[in-house]
């Protein structure tokens, strides 16, 4: 996995992480913050804070003693030991694009479907940039509701053998995720040791937890299963319309939550969620990979360690409807930032178009390999006598070319990263192969990786077991 | 103009500089440097160097003084004095795409003629966001080559009011430049006391400087107008494989033009130059926007800065054949760095396609608004009460919305950066508009930029000059 080991690119000062620091304090106390649970609220009322019908008003020093309680880094198991991955400190780890409704592939938009969400999983399988499908990569449109956390579970359980997330739509969809993470992995215990799943836990900004969310935050803190606390805040909409305020705002929600997950299960590993873009003023449409979200995203790593807190942020978000230049500059407008950022859990890594609204079969390869040039950028620089190549230029001399040299010879096939969708051909080159933009490419690039996927080998009788539950569980519901 | 005040992201450590520091010392002393230019030649032996041939054998110690009689920091007038430029600093100066022979609109890929220049430079002179058009934003080919550079100045000097570029071809081309400057700002001694113009003059990397561009270092140093020294560098063709060593070979190249501008004309204002990109090492062919040269750019911003120069680097760099997702990205992969090292003269900023080889019309408006974008984010944050906004949060309330809260009112109209190109629409309305992508919208943009364009008014008495000059030299020069 990534680890990421250059200078983080901080732009607060300490006056101004004092400044936010002052202001969230007095937002959890003074205006407070919402929680729709009654379970939440008898257990802040228990732990001594201020509570009005569902709002508590948080001593922010009770919040911080809450806070201290997470771990700074933690393990998360993958059924493939290599697949495992560390969330903290300096890794980064990447999933895929997370809740869109729709599919785009070529010229055609339409509803997502279970063929598409297994197609992205596999391609999630296939790349090895991303450490995790994620979870919802799109609504399979075409299962039923009730049960359709079942399936996608099962998918991501079996398509690939890397991390995955778990299903929040309620709490007894969080409790049968658990249930079969548990299958999956030899016992309840088992994952309570290590975890084995990350579910988001989005907040109704402005301040408000809504019960659902908090159902299934109570499912998975008790099963000791990370949960990312997230604002969900496109400024002028869910926050005031200054960064600043955003970012109080954000302080305020992520400690609240944070603050009851640590309630629920003391030490429960959970990740300072951000989801900070804005929205445009004239036509109130949210926009991404803008200037104010990658400031907004700089900030949030830096706030993030401040409390000693593993961090989620970034990914390749755009407003494009296609899988353009726009689509292509404003992914990097919030990757790149992220990298600087040392993000350490980034969701919609890969195939988020159109705000989020669409999964895109072109723009998931396009954002792998976008991902993949940073992680190649944001390695240190190794300088050794070997790498000044003094003794290459007593070889070539002034005017000549480094390509036949000693030196080039023994380092040429690794020397430099290699694009996989990125064309440098020649026009003539390009032209004799077909004339195909970028788009075109990374499209025919998915199908052949989905064409060339192997599914990763499983214990048969585990297959069977959670193939039972999923039967068992779908006719519970009703389905 | 856009000033930086943001941090720097530096990457090198201090040993890292250390071992940068040795090694151009032993490059610049034992294999030397080559100047195809008896005047050169001639001068470096006069100030004591050892010389075999056309080799110079420097003495770092004597490089370095001659460094340091170069200006930190210098302006540049312009003849709408409103935009004039300050080189060095905090500043970043852009100018566009410089070099292409061809030429992309829309579908069609065609040789560039002047017609295209001058459209080129209407786009540049419209966008505020470029301070410069450059210089040969594109070769005007249906234009005589040997009096070529007279029609370009001409348009430059009469199409823009903004800072313009050197022809560099040769010597005499850089004489009728430096006179079409003192004509146009009144005399010889108002543009060597505030210089008119920058001129780019490129290494024949490794460690060989050609007798044409030296030609044009002489004419644009003796009359005090500033050089940017560029080594030209594909990394695995013009230098070892390893970015260390290009670093090196970077800083003994700019270091030693840098050293002949300041004998020829001490204090002669100059740019620590680099383009520093790497090949593909199976194919060979050039490549941009690649983590390699991303790294690189970082480091060279340290480095100029190490040695008291202003520097350039960056631009919209790009292999992709179209204005398409790969341009996007891999402009941005370029440009963002750009913003991080703090470049003060930016070249290739606008227009770049192709590896360079190509002007394109789309990419122009494409990079323009990538730019756009970056001097917005790369603005210090404000926070102070009224941007904390704790009273927008007394109004709204927990799950509320702030689109009509009375902080949003009183800032809407400025709070966020708005795109002239990106599109945020919905998907219906961007359908009902016709469904284009970024780069057929930045078509169109550049296309009404072009028609809208009105000439900046010129004293029409210094007009004819220029216009006399052009017409006599061209009949000189027998075209």
């Amino acid at each position: 996995m990534f680890q990421n080991v250059m200078p983080r690119y901080e732009i607060l000062s300490q006056d101004a992480l004092a400044t936010l620091d002052a202001a969230w304090r007095r937002l959890v106390s003074e205006i407070g913050v919402e929680f729709v649970s009654d379970r939440a609220i008898e257990m802040f009322r228990a732990a001594g804070q201020k509570v009005e019908d569902h709002t508590v008003f948080l001593d922010p020093e009770f919040v911080l003693e809450q806070v201290a309680k997470a771990p700074r880094e933690f393990d998360v198991q993958a059924r493939n030991p290599e697949r495992s991955v560390h969330i903290g400190g300096d890794s980064m780890v990447f999933g895929a694009v997370y809740g869109p409704p729709f599919v785009r592939q070529g010229d055609v938009r339409r509803d997502g479907t279970m063929e598409d969400y297994r197609n992205f999983l596999k391609l999630a399988q296939s790349f090895d940039v991303l450490d995790s499908a994620g979870g919802v990569v799109n609504e399979p449109n075409d299962t039923p509701l009730d049960s359709r956390h079942l399936d996608m579970t099962y998918a991501l359980q079996t398509l690939t053998d890397k991390i995955y997330m778990g299903n929040v739509v309620s709490g007894v969809n969080a409790a049968d995720t658990i249930a079969m993470g548990a299958i999956l992995f030899g016992g309840r215990d088992k994952i309570e040791e290590t975890p084995c799943s990350i579910s988001l836990i989005n907040c109704n900004s402005p301040l408000r937890w809504d019960d659902r969310m908090l159902d299934a935050l109570f499912e998975y803190a008790a099963a000791g299963q990370p949960v990312v606390l997230t604002p969900f805040i496109l400024m002028g909409a869910m926050s005031p319309v200054t960064i600043p305020a955003a970012l109080v705002q954000q302080i305020a929600e992520a400690l609240s939550g944070i603050a009851l997950a640590q309630l629920i299960r003391p030490g429960c590993p959970v990740i300072f969620g951000s989801f900070l873009s804005n929205i445009d003023m004239q036509s109130g449409s949210p926009t991404f990979g803008t200037p104010e979200s990658g400031i907004g995203l700089l900030c949030t790593g830096q706030i993030a360690r401040h409390f000693g807190l593993p961090f989620r942020t970034g990914g390749g978000l755009t407003s494009s409807q296609l899988p353009d230049a726009q689509a292509g500059y404003e992914a990097l407008m919030t990757l790149m930032p992220t990298f600087l950022a040392g993000t350490n859990w980034v969701m919609h890594t890969a195939g988020w178009l159109d705000g989020g609204l669409v999964a895109s079969y072109e723009k998931f390869v396009v954002d792998c390999q976008i991902t993949e040039m940073l992680q190649h950028e944001f390695k240190p620089l190794e300088i050794d006598e070997g790498s000044i190549a003094f003794d290459a230029h007593q070889e070539v001399g002034h005017g000549g070319h480094f390509l036949g040299a000693m030196h080039t010879m023994e380092r040429f096939r690794t020397c430099f990263y290699r694009p996989f969708l990125s064309s440098s051909d020649n026009y003539e080159k390009w032209m004799r192969g077909g004339a195909l933009d970028a788009a075109a490419r990374a499209g025919k690039i998915a199908t052949a990786k989905i064409e060339a996927y192997e599914p990763p080998p499983i214990d048969e009788a585990i297959r069977l077991e959670l193939e039972e539950y999923v039967v068992r569980r779908r006719a519970e519901l009703g389905d």
